[in-house]
């Protein structure tokens, strides 16, 4: 397989390279909610316990309700990457026939809309499949079994409307393929969602993360909506009890939850980053509400000089001049960011 | 892939047919310790996080310590059924150059000693291999690429020496196979344990089970100790964060306690469960500390009547004199199994 890709939350290697306690760090490297949801009771039988059907059941019903997919009951997964790693073998699968006017497509090719997160080229290379990074739905063509687009994109925050990924599943169903929407940050615009689109496009698959909206990363899950005989084969595919008891307990409680407080609270960590941002002449050129993107010809050097101050972004090795910039936690870390930068010199 | 399997934990669907809230059901389906340990202190960056590398560090020196794996760092995995579902790719990669006088084994066809935990088959079967249910280690053969045994064995408690391993991963070995030992109800016996072997076999592979000795089933947790080439690419094809944050957090904890008092318990607790098993005349045949065979030819009516008193047993398909019992959590669960029995008309 190639190489791992470098993502966000690297803290203990660069506080091995730059000095200090990954505790003192300050985290900006990922795309989560930095201020965690407060957790719910979990019962005592969710650790004990296998994960029964009935735990499982009412996350799915739950999700279905919170995502509004409408008939589809949203699979629970351990993590989206779990299922991307699906994707290569989902497609090998002949019992996948996917269109009334199935075209053979025997060539191993699949597009991904580029840049974007990298594990999915990875995952499909690793499997032996070449990958067309496009840079637009225009691109894909009846070469590629499958098309994935993020929706927002990270790391550019670029937004697709319905009616065009409509139109490109539509494409790709055609010829016999299948478009993955990845709604990893979609939380905060739900508007933008294909979910309640579901059930109405059979050669769609949606990825949705819960971790990264309530700021609960740790507990590894999300959600996958398509078609019943896709989600049955992942479910094989990853076998019994894929998610955790913890993990199904919570989502069957936050996902019944009021989340516009969380998205209140989101906008104004996000307000906060933009004037820390704009007030040391860095110029936004993109992000989610969950992230903002910078562009500046010193990228690299920015980077290094703020994880000596103990401050982690992203930096992007196919694009040296953009930085990533996560959500700070509160008021103080905005301040503490503001301080590092202003001690850039220019 | 064929049709899942009947595990224990089906609370949800006993409860359906036979009546009563799934909660007030007694659960013995299963081999997990029904007491519990008390959770360690999770912090709050477990949950928040992605698990980030020093969590995933800690964890595998924990395991590394308790287990007695010397130079090797057990690979911690979201359940051992995560793995048993990679084995087919591990012998299909071609990387595995697993011996000096390697044999070119072309066959697709595996071993397994049986009856035992019904997972290995079916994830081979899935994968295109012949199985071969075998009912001795004497039977593995140079035509087989991968030979599994469960020790101890699940259902019936069968235990091998140390030194029987140890001939037959040598055997595989000279024929470039590789020898499985899952150790899944090892930890009420450590001396079973072929853990501080493997540094020196390079063909084996261990998995050990987390939730069931600690009674934390939930978390979905396990480990793999093998060698580096075989555990890098577990963990390559498990992708980034397979395990959650606080699964990790816990491992880190409770692998470094005494686990002197939760032998001492399950002792107990199983102590109570023959009692009870002997004063209702059934025939203990096997089991480990957290599970008892039982051999009865009324075994299927004795199922049925435990349903009727929301009392769920394991019963098997290709043994239908056997029942297993799991221990019950405390002495008036073991009454209410104790009564139950007594009520059978035999």
């Amino acid at each position: 397989m190639s190489a791992p890709i470098a993502h966000g939350g690297g803290i203990t290697a660069a506080a091995a390279a730059f000095g200090g306690r990954p505790d003192d760090w300050l985290d900006l490297s990922t795309g989560i909610n930095p201020c965690p949801v407060a957790l719910p009771d979990i019962p005592a039988r969710a650790w004990h316990r296998l994960p029964d059907r009935h735990l499982v059941d009412e996350a799915r019903r739950a999700a279905r309700d919170h995502y509004g997919s409408g008939e589809i009951l949203p699979l629970p997964v351990p993590g989206t990457q779990s299922v991307i790693q699906l994707l290569p073998r989902l497609i090998e699968d002949d019992r996948i026939a996917v269109t009334d006017n199935k075209v053979a497509v025997t060539d191993k090719r699949i597009a991904v809309v580029s840049p974007t997160y990298g594990e999915y080229a990875r995952a499909f290379a690793s499997a032996g499949f070449a990958v067309d990074a496009v840079d637009d739905l225009a691109a894909i063509g009846s070469e590629h079994r499958l098309t994935v687009v993020v929706n927002p994109n990270n790391p550019d925050g670029r937004v697709w409307p319905t009616d065009t990924l409509i139109a490109a599943h539509d494409r790709m169903k055609a010829a016999g393929g299948l478009l993955v929407v990845d709604e990893a940050f979609g939380d905060t615009d739900p508007a933008l969602s294909l979910a309640s689109c579901a059930p109405q496009l059979s050669n769609l698959i949606i990825f949705r993360s819960f971790g990264k909206f309530f700021g609960l990363a740790g507990l590894r899950l999300g959600f996958a909506i398509a078609q019943d005989d896709i989600l049955e084969r992942f479910e094989d595919w990853l076998g019994p009890w894929a998610v955790s008891g913890p993990a199904l307990s919570i989502a069957g409680s936050l996902l019944r939850s009021d989340v516009s407080p969380i998205r209140g609270r989101i906008d104004g960590r996000n307000a906060g980053l933009h004037a820390v941002l704009k007030g040391a002449g860095l110029q936004i050129s993109g992000g989610t509400a969950l992230f903002t993107l910078v562009a500046d010809a010193r990228a690299g050097d920015i980077y290094t000089h703020l994880c000596r101050h103990h401050i982690l972004v992203r930096k992007f090795d196919y694009a040296p001049d953009w930085l990533r910039f996560g959500l700070t936690p509160d008021p103080a870390a905005d301040r503490r960011l503001g301080e590092a930068l202003q001690r850039f010199e220019r």
